[in-house]
């Protein structure tokens, strides 16, 4: 699924920012394609970015619209249409987040089919994949894993692209869920595919690639998480990791969604180690990314340096001291990524 | 999805037994189901059960056409349509386990629903399922699980089922792959489910049930393959099993379809335990059933006592030494669910 920048991004009427929250996600992380917002009448979101009618960004060159809202139960408001379409009138495609397909509403559909342009729906998987081959393939790979889903797996993985990037190396974020996809242009929302190809999809996000190369692959769940281990454990297969980050938020007592207690990080390493190893014997942890916004600076200070001492691995928050001791150990464990002086 | 019998069988114009593997372990498993086959000119398969034309089956209450044959590509070759539309005028439903659904040959959808009948492909879910819960739910429940794929896991299961009612046991098969589903007539597919859902489905496959009761669930893959070990991942927390029965081929060199070794039954129980444990933590092997075709039977039961020996559970290939071991050891360690005098 490629999704061509720069964007428009088209918010609708949603009622709060947090409706808005994987548009966020793309303006935080991809500012220069995200060339203004589309917002309807009543619209409590704002992503800070210039308000653009459809007409003026497409003369300015938009090539996608953006549906990155999240309203109740996923649907797409009949009220929503007519911009969509205008938008494809005005040549752009689109791609929706959504749970409604675009192609669901006739008028979307038909306008798409007569201006040739493309409808993607990032939460439905139209690509056809071959089940897992499990073969190592070449160039290196980190994969970040969690204690439980929504822990800070793309945010690091990320962090990770701008840090290596800006160090030279030869690094790419690899999305494996909705808001990754918009933010990479590239990638597939790896729950959505069928269970027979998840290992196989992930082999597709992250091919063969050169010796020195970093795929930094966004992890999805965790191994222990009930409702999701299955795509957290296809997932490892297919990334085949060379080396892993933890993810981890220290204030949360239950895994969300169910009753089920976290795991220890040591288990989540453990786990993670032996299972990944049926793919690359080489597996091994290299850092520790923890979300510390509950705590206060002293405090996550502390935990993270308790957490790097008991694991004997660099332990950061990414958002509030950055992922410089992993590069440093990426850069000392894996020295061939080094740039080239 | 509940296919109701008793059924027709259709084989089509197949050039061999082995495209009608699929309506061979039905008619093994369920022959009071099936009522007869109706092949097309040139079939080179053949069920052993009386040839059936539409009208006679129809007239003697068939309930289902099974399309139960694999051709290359899993393809519903045009030349088999007017028959399957015979079917539907007779007044059955149709169910097939090929690639291809039957509501996209036009002719196929329009008598069903001119008819009223239903299209049921068993490859493809249509069920909506929740996300798995993890809860633990009432009832006693088994899972099959392997080494590698095609090592016996059905067959385990349906062979413990019969076992057991046998006995007077409150015991039921849980299908998770297509022929399984014909032969219980329920079930889902479990590689065809979007990955997000793996144990949620497993929980509406194997609900709550009486205390005394046993689900057998047919396993799927192996944690170890890495293809497809997300959906015995999901596949174990879903079943949240008291107890599995390790399948195994011992002349198996690597897993198939890929170059990887074998696991060790030991490495299997361990991982099966380790990972199993988090929605059930009773979780303990209950025994071994290996597929000694390959073997002599001299050969056969050294290596079956050797097993025994080595991981204390009985030890049985359940076509050639049935599973009453098995029983007996369900017996003694769930007292419970022995029949009532």
């Amino acid at each position: 699924m490629l999704v061509q920048a720069p964007y428009l991004m088209f918010l609708g009427d949603v009622p709060d920012q947090l409706a808005a929250k994987t548009a966020h996600g793309i303006v935080d992380w991809r500012p220069e394609w995200c060339l203004g917002q589309r917002r309807l009448e009543g619209c409590k979101a704002d992503l800070g970015i210039p308000d653009m009618p459809i007409a003026e960004a497409a003369a300015k060159g938009a090539k996608t619209l953006i549906v990155g809202v999240a309203n109740a139960g996923g649907v797409l408001p009949d009220h929503w249409v007519a911009e969509i379409v205008a938008a494809i009138e005005a040549g752009m495609d689109v791609a929706s987040g959504l749970h409604t397909r675009l192609a669901s509403k006739p008028a979307i559909a038909e306008a798409a089919k007569k201006r040739g342009r493309r409808l993607l729906d990032v939460r439905h998987s139209s690509e056809t994949f071959a089940t897992g081959k499990g073969a190592k393939r070449p160039g290196l790979r980190l994969l970040t894993v969690g204690t439980d889903c929504s822990v800070g797996k793309k945010y690091t993985a990320l962090a990770l692209e701008k840090a290596m990037r800006a160090r030279g190396m030869d690094a790419d974020f690899r999305a494996t869920g909705q808001t990754g996809v918009f933010i990479s242009g590239r990638g597939v929302a790896i729950d959505a595919v069928v269970a027979d190809f998840i290992s196989g999809a992930v082999e597709w996000i992250a091919p063969a690639a050169a010796e020195t190369h970093w795929d930094l692959i966004e992890g999805q769940g965790s191994l222990f998480h009930p409702s999701f281990a299955g795509v957290s454990m296809g997932l490892l297969h297919g990334a085949q990791p060379d080396c892993f980050v933890v993810c981890h938020e220290p204030t949360r007592t239950t895994m969300r969604g169910v009753k089920h207690a976290l795991p220890s990080i040591k288990e989540v390493i453990d786990l993670n180690i032996r299972c990944g190893a049926l793919t690359n014997s080489a597996i091994r942890p290299i850092g520790i990314a923890v979300n510390t916004e509950a705590l206060g600076e002293t405090e996550a200070k502390a935990l993270l340096a308790s957490l790097a001492k008991e694991h004997s691995l660099p332990a950061t928050d990414p958002i509030r001291f950055g992922v410089e001791g992993i590069v440093d150990a990426l850069l000392a464990q894996y020295p061939h990524s080094a740039p080239k002086a």
